[in-house]
């Protein structure tokens, strides 16, 4: 029913008259916000996770708030997404904070950091633990708050020409990596690139590249890298449940009525499992493909774990040193993860491996 | 603003005129629900997740779609809720599921069963695997749907007086169990139990019980099982990812405006992954004044855990020959929960046992 056209022709007594229950109720202005996205449309789980919310949010407001999420690149510059959320030339970008550690590697935290939690505990850090209010602390003078919708678990260690078995292998290696990893690998012997999901293929194809990490074999299919590296390692220990979200704008989010707030909320924490259950789901089915064409999988070997361990804590004192908004971070995240850890390797991981051990195969 | 009174004073116009762009929209009718829950209120997680739940559904609809949730046994006796919300005498339940495997035993599906799901796998399987169309077409007949909102992740094997060494220490021991576990057990040698969660105490003071399994350290601590029992085991290989939710009656559902209809599964949604965030955060805590307070901590046998899979494995394929649901929704489930734990040994187990191995203590 037109309500409006009503009021035309029949007067406030014909609205309140018509139908079960009608109800004039406060201001429900309609909103519009642009958002930008830092992935490509080709990947239905992360481009496809900022669509479902932002859908959710429109049916959820019979249409009157609407955001239009566009692909990496179309509206600004994917570098450049967090300024023109910061100044306001879009209302919010769908991306992994730890794409800004260029700035200032206190942005990792957002996302995950090496040898970091994985998908449940930093859930747990950040909606129960008090990681919320100490990252967006760190936001808050750019004007912005972050909101996790969507995470990847613990991602695959990515694809390589040629097999890595000791520390010697990775020396000289040019590998695209994301966040924090890089300084990481870097300090192993590799050359580590970070380059956006898009320009990924191109650069493998140019050459200019000996291997490469995205998240897991749905995504990773889709991109086609099984196309031009046969090795494919496990875990990525550099992102072991990396978090991506909406950056916000403080004021376009103040400007909110309460109801869209509340609804936003809940439509991301909704889309933050969504996206975790599509690569639960899509992930094993990718992966028996991949297996299927001639992929080959290897563990990194204890060895480069060890290595890799030591570096990423020599790199965390490094940095705290230098800056203490990192330093409050760290702390903070480390210190919530140990007890979780501890937890869970009793119920768990103790659960999971029996069962591992009876449905093999 | 009073709208409806401004109405009164100065008519269509002066509503039109007052505050900022004012608009009159759509029936948004005021809706109320009663929602019985499962559980004593004096458990803020389960408990607590349908109460927020509702009051993220209450603020996001400006208040005009109320629920309101009565502890367990309030408007109707906990056995009798599920047939409450099907005749319609309440809206919803928010609830276990498997407590309603005395009518019949596919309801576990909903919940959880011995050697099942974790976490991650269940939603999976429900939001993207058909779990929720293989499992609502069970409850269709019984005009009610059910939503998970809420998950214990792997519990805690329970409490008990002496120590389980061995298959002969389960003979005859009375346990308080829920779910088909009770099956299980009894086909090791134990008395099963199903006692609501406020009436496991009394049974333990008087003595009828040997011991009790709950949920987990935060849960169990509030019910106060540690001061009657000393011997604390893990993993609960018959609850390793037990979900609760709401089981709304159909037509309450229809009836509902279809925007109320997305809040409230956004809403859902949230709690669902909100009260898993609760227990990894709650857990290690409590865990901790526990072991401090004396409780002594046990892993189950291997011999233990192998002759209980294999009692599951028999006791599964009697149903499965006697009631043609309990066959589907098995078979649904187990096809897609065994691609899962093959991927999720590669990335996740190999990242999480590497981290206990470093953050140990």
């Amino acid at each position: 029913m037109d309500r409006r056209s009503l009021i035309k022709t029949t007067g406030l007594a014909g609205v309140l008259a018509a139908g079960a229950a009608p109800a004039i109720v406060g201001a429900q202005p309609a909103v519009r916000w642009r958002c930008s996205s830092g992935f490509p449309n080709s990947l239905d789980t992360i481009f496809g996770t900022a669509v479902t919310t932002a859908k959710r949010i429109a049916d959820a407001t019979d249409g009157r708030f609407q955001i239009t999420v566009a692909p990496a690149g179309e509206i600004v510059p994917m570098p450049q997404a967090a300024d023109a959320v910061s100044n306001g030339t879009v209302e919010c970008s769908h991306t992994a904070p730890f794409y800004y550690v260029g700035q200032d590697p206190t942005w990792a935290f957002g996302t995950t950091v090496p040898f970091g939690m994985n998908f449940r505990q930093f859930n747990a850090w950040w909606f129960q633990g008090g990681g919320e209010a100490q990252f967006n602390q760190f936001l808050a003078p750019r004007n912005m708050r972050y909101m996790p919708c969507g995470n990847t678990g613990v991602q695959m260690g990515g694809w390589f020409r040629r097999e890595i078995n000791t520390m010697e292998d990775m020396n000289g290696l040019r590998f695209r990596i994301a966040g924090l990893g890089g300084r990481v690998l870097a300090a192993m012997g590799a050359v580590p690139q970070q380059i956006a999901g898009g320009d990924i293929m191109p650069a493998l194809e140019r050459g200019t590249l000996d291997g490469v990490e995205w998240v897991g074999p749905h995504d990773d299919e889709r991109l086609g890298f099984n196309r031009v590296a046969r090795f494919y390692y496990y875990p990525a220990f550099w992102e072991p449940g990396a978090s991506v979200g909406f950056i916000v704008n403080n004021r376009a989010w103040a400007a909110l009525p309460a109801s869209y707030r509340e609804i936003f909320l809940a439509a991301a924490h909704e889309g933050n499992n969504g996206m975790m259950t599509m690569y639960d789901h899509l992930n094993p089915i990718a992966l028996r493909r991949l297996l299927a064409g001639g992929t080959q999988l290897r563990p990194f070997q204890r060895p480069i774990l060890d290595a890799a361990f030591t570096a990423a804590q020599r790199i965390y004192s490094e940095i705290s040193g230098q800056n203490p908004e990192f330093k409050r971070l760290h702390d903070h995240y480390f210190a919530a993860m140990r007890p979780m850890v501890n937890w869970m390797r009793l119920t768990e991981a103790t659960y999971d491996s029996f069962i591992a051990s009876k449905l093999r195969g």
